[in-house]
Formats: structure tokens, C-alpha cells, sequence
């Protein structure tokens, strides 16, 4: 084939900068979807069994980055970003960056990038290492930032995980990354207590989880509706459960986790929010005036 | 028919206290399904629209529980139990106290009720009124006590929402409600906080909500990993998102919060614990020493 002409079936060259737990996961899905790729690596030792699967190993970011036009940076934190990239030619390069950072920080880094010629999109990931390239539904990685660079390269993003574009603004990628995170980790919060509440009785954890899963997950569903309130900012229209009944409730849920000798240090926190909502009058609403109390 | 034969076609007569929002759906349900039903309540307006129902309305609490044999409690809290319960005959009756109340309360409640030559068996409604008598699968209430009882009127039971039982200690529904509510109460915290996180920026919450319950939904089955971890003791074999990792991750939650202008008091309890955790030597493990922490 000669020069300058594009073969339909080839596969996209991509340049993977990081190859700690998650970068490594990515470089294995690219590999075996036949993309090129090149890997760089602090420590060299890390891309040894990569290079064995096809990788090319870069002696430098710099090498690695010039390789080609897709730059994928899976590094541990943004200073390490601004570390490795420090004095490196990117015009030209589309840089795809996956690292967990805040809004700000992407939004800072997304500035610095450009301010250098190339393109920015940010990732933020919803999948650990081993769900990467495994091909069945669910983990994805959040994009926003430049359009354009994501239509381009959609295919060969979608290639370890699902990709879902939530806007320009590159500080979005991160945002919904972490409100969901963030929500997970009150989840969990809520799940430890309902462990430690049953831990001195009779009751066995495996008894408990399917009844405790599938509740959480029928609760789940509350959530479109607290969007909607939200939204149209009617927080009193159809409530069900309204928030003086349910602040009457956390007694019985507090006394509970004092007989069962769990402390209550994780429940706390919400339901204090729940009575200063009803307190200033919140009394007939859903629980959605708590997010206002959040935010003041 | 003669008298002292039994008509199998004939639907158990029910006797119920309480006709508060709660009650009037039970009330409801049972009449819609032919059960003869006797009702009372504290306040006699209350009953009058199940009276045009077909229900017969009793004055006393002692002359509805003189018409029958199952008598179901659905009063306010534990007190008013005690109260409209105080004096009256219960020998020979089988007592279902729907009543929200804590372990100890029910346990107290059922040797009362015992001592009293009445059967007592307990409930745990995990549904809201309008979820009652509507025939979908999900609104449920966990019975514990009387295995007897409860095998005897489980169809009459079921009428108004499905039922699972969850042991002979009178205790076991209300610590399995509470478990519940708790746990769901986490997560509304953690909702509360991923609304409030996008909400001064350009997402718009209708358009988080369905990432939002997909990704809780999705995060709801590790409770099954998570007991099995209890139930072992094995906090560390297959660990893919260590608590040190974990840890190192928190920062970005924190940082994103004050970014965003939000309040961090619902995430930083269950941080704590896990920074805790960690200091004790638990980073190689999952997040499931946090139960261990709130057992102390
Ligand atoms: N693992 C997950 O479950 C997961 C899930 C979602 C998102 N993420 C995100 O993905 C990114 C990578 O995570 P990971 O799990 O792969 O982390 P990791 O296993 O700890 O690897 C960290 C990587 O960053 C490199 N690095 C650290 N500091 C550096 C510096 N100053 N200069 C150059 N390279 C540096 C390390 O190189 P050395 O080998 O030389 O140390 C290594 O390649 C993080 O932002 C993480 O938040 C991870
Ligand atoms: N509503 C729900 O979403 C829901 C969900 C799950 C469980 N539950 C539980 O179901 C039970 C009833 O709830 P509900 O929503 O029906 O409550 P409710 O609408 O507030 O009604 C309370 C009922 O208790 C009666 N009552 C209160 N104090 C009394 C006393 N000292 N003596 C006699 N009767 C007394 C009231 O009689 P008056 O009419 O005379 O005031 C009324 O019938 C509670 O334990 C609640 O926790 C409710």
C-alpha cells in the first residue's frame, strides 16, 4: 500500500502513557483489538509484559507521545500528568486524559494542554482493571471536552469500556464521575450500617444481602423523581412519605442501633439535615430539600 | 350451611386497629378481597368511609378484637399499642403487630402479648400506602414470631402486600425493616450529595438521574460480596479496589465538594472510618472492616 493512503480496516495508533493497574488493563484491550499502540512507562520494568503481547515501548514520554495523534495519559494524579508532559512537544496530538482528577483540575489542565496545540478530551473511568475490555455491558468511561476529538476517536475509545459524552465543558467528565462516586460511597456507608445493625443477632450477612440488594436497587429508582423535583422545584406535589413523618421515624432507627450496640456516627449526619429541613418548615416536602441544605 | 362447619370458599375474618393512612390501605385491600373485616379507631370519623366499604366498625378496641380471631395492629408506635391494647382480652387471639418499633420493643411487645394467652406475631411494612392492595411484585412485609400463626394466615396476610418471613424471634422483622431503611437512607444521603455537587453548574438533574440509579444499581450487587466477606472473615482474597487505594482516592471527593460550594458532612463520616481502617493496618482489604468499626 503506498504512502498516505488510509486502509479502511486498519486500526487507529494509539500512544498510552501509564501502565500502573489501569493502563496496563487498557493496553491489553487495545492490543487485542489490534489497534498499534505504544506504551511509556516510569518505572520500564512495568511495560515488559505488554512489549511481549506487541506493545512498542517508548524510552521517554516525549518518544512515545511523537509515535502518533491519539495520546491516552492513565497516570495516578494530575501533578504526575504535569510532571511526565513537562516540556513536551503536543501540537498536533489529540490527548485523552483518563486520570481521576477534580473539575477544576481537568477544566486547568484541558487549558494547558490546548495552550500547547493539541486537542483535550478528559475520561473519567466507572470500571476497575479487571472489567476493562471484557466484553459485556455495563462499565464505562465518562468523556467531555472536545467534540470533535471524541467523534473522531468514539471506535477506539469504545474499545476497553463503554464511552459516554456528557458535554465541552472538560471539567463535566469529572463532575458526574464523582456525584457518582460520591453517591456510591453514602451507599456503602448506609450497607455497613445495615451489616453492623444484624452482626449480634441470629441473623447471617447472606441472609440479609439479596433482601438488602434488591431494596437498594428498588430505592434506586427514587432517584428520577428527586431530579424531577429538583428541576421543576415543586418539592411538596404527590409526596408519599412526607418529611415530618419520616423525621418521626429516626428515633426507632437511632434506639435500634443503640440496642444493637452500633454506633450511629453514619446515619447521623442525614438525619440531623432531615430535621434542619423540617425545622425551616420543610415539613410536608420530600427529602429533596436536604440537597439545598448542602449547598449553602 | 350448618353452623360449626367451615366453608373453604369462606375468606378469614379480620379484625384491625388502627385506621390511619396505613391502616385505611390494609383496610382496603382486605375488603376489596372479600375479607369480613372489623375495624376500629381511636378517632371514629376515620372510620366511616371503610363503613361505606362494607367494613363493620367497632366502638371499643375490646369489641373489635371480640369479633375475631386475627387481629392486626397498625397504630402508631409501640405507646399507643400498649394504651389501646391496656385491659383487653387476648386470650385465644392471633395478634399481628404491624407497628414500626425497635427489636427490643417487639420482643418486649410479643411476651406481653404471650402472657396475655394470645399468639403475637410481627411485622415489618416495607411499603407506603399506595403501594398496598396493587397488585405488583415489590411492596413486602417481613413477619417474624409464630411460625404457626403465620403458616395458618399467610394467605390472609398476603392480601394486602406479599410476605417474607424472616424468623421465629419476634425481633428479627423490625431489625430486618430497620437494616433496610437505614441502608436506604445512606444512599439518599449520597444522591443528596451527587445533586447538590452538579448543582451549580450546566448539568441538569433529570439528565444525572438515569447514570445515576444505573451506576447504584449496579453498585447494589457487591452486597452480596460484601456478606460473604462478613460471613468468612476473608477481608482480602480477589480485593480489586483496595482500602488504601481507596483512601488515596478520597481527596478528589473532598476537594470536588468544596469546588463546587458543597457542604462535605454526609461523605466525611464514612471517609473517616475507612482512614481509620487503614491506620489499623487494613489497606490490603476491601471496605467491609468499616462494619467491624461501627461494632465497637
Ligand atoms: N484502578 C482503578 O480501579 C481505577 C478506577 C477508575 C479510575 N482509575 C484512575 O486511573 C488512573 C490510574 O490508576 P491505576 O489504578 O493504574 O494506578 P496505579 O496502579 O497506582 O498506577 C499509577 C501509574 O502512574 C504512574 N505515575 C505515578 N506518578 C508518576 C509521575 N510523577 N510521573 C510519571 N508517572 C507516574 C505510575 O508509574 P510507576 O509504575 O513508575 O510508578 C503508574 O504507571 C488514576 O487516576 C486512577 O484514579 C483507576
Ligand atoms: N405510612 C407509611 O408510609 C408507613 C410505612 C411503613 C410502616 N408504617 C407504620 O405503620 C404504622 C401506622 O402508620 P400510619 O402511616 O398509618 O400512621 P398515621 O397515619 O399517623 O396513623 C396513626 C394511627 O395510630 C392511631 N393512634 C395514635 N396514637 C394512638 C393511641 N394512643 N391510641 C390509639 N390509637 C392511636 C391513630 O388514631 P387517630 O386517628 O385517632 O389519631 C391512627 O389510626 C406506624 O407504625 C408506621 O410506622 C407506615
Amino acid at each position: 500500500m503506498a504512502e498516505n493512503t488510509v486502509d479502511p480496516a486498519a486500526k487507529t495508533p494509539v500512544t498510552l502513557l501509564g501502565l500502573g493497574a489501569m493502563g496496563a488493563a487498557l493496553a491489553r484491550a487495545w492490543l487485542a483489538a489490534g489497534h498499534p499502540l505504544t506504551v511509556w512507562n516510569r518505572t520500564p520494568a512495568r511495560a515488559e509484559p505488554l512489549a511481549a503481547l506487541g506493545a512498542t515501548v517508548a524510552a521517554t514520554a516525549a518518544e512515545a507521545i511523537a509515535a502518533g495523534r491519539l495520546v491516552v495519559v492513565c497516570l495516578l494524579d494530575d501533578d504526575s500528568v504535569a510532571e511526565a508532559l513537562d516540556g513536551v512537544d503536543l501540537a498536533g496530538r489529540d490527548v485523552v486524559n483518563l486520570v481521576t482528577s477534580t473539575p477544576s483540575q481537568a477544566r486547568a489542565r484541558a487549558a494547558w494542554v490546548r495552550g500547547r496545540g493539541a486537542r483535550y478530551l478528559d475520561g473519567g473511568i466507572m470500571a476497575v482493571p479487571p472489567m476493562i475490555g471484557v466484553p459485556v455491558a455495563g462499565p464505562y468511561v465518562f468523556y467531555s471536552g472536545s467534540p470533535g476529538l471524541f467523534a473522531e476517536h468514539r471506535d477506539t475509545l469504545a474499545v476497553p469500556a463503554g464511552t459516554t459524552w456528557v458535554g465541552e465543558d472538560p471539567g463535566f467528565a469529572a463532575l458526574y464521575d464523582v456525584a457518582l462516586l460520591s453517591a456510591m460511597y453514602g451507599m456503602f456507608a448506609g450497607v455497613a450500617h445495615a451489616f453492623a445493625l444484624i452482626g449480634e443477632e441470629e441473623v447471617a450477612p447472606t441472609e440479609l444481602a439479596p433482601l438488602l440488594s434488591s431494596w437498594l436497587t428498588a430505592m434506586a429508582g427514587s432517584v428520577a423523581k428527586t431530579a424531577e423535583r429538583l428541576e421543576s422545584g415543586d418539592y411538596t406535589g404527590g409526596v408519599v412519605s412526607a418529611l415530618a413523618m419520616q423525621v418521626a421515624g429516626t428515633p426507632t432507627f437511632l434506639r435500634t442501633a443503640e440496642e444493637q450496640g452500633v454506633s450511629a456516627e453514619l446515619l447521623e449526619p442525614y438525619f440531623r439535615l432531615m430535621r434542619r429541613r423540617l425545622a425551616e418548615g420543610g415539613g410536608e416536602e420530600d427529602l429533596v430539600g436536604v440537597v439545598d441544605l448542602l449547598r449553602r
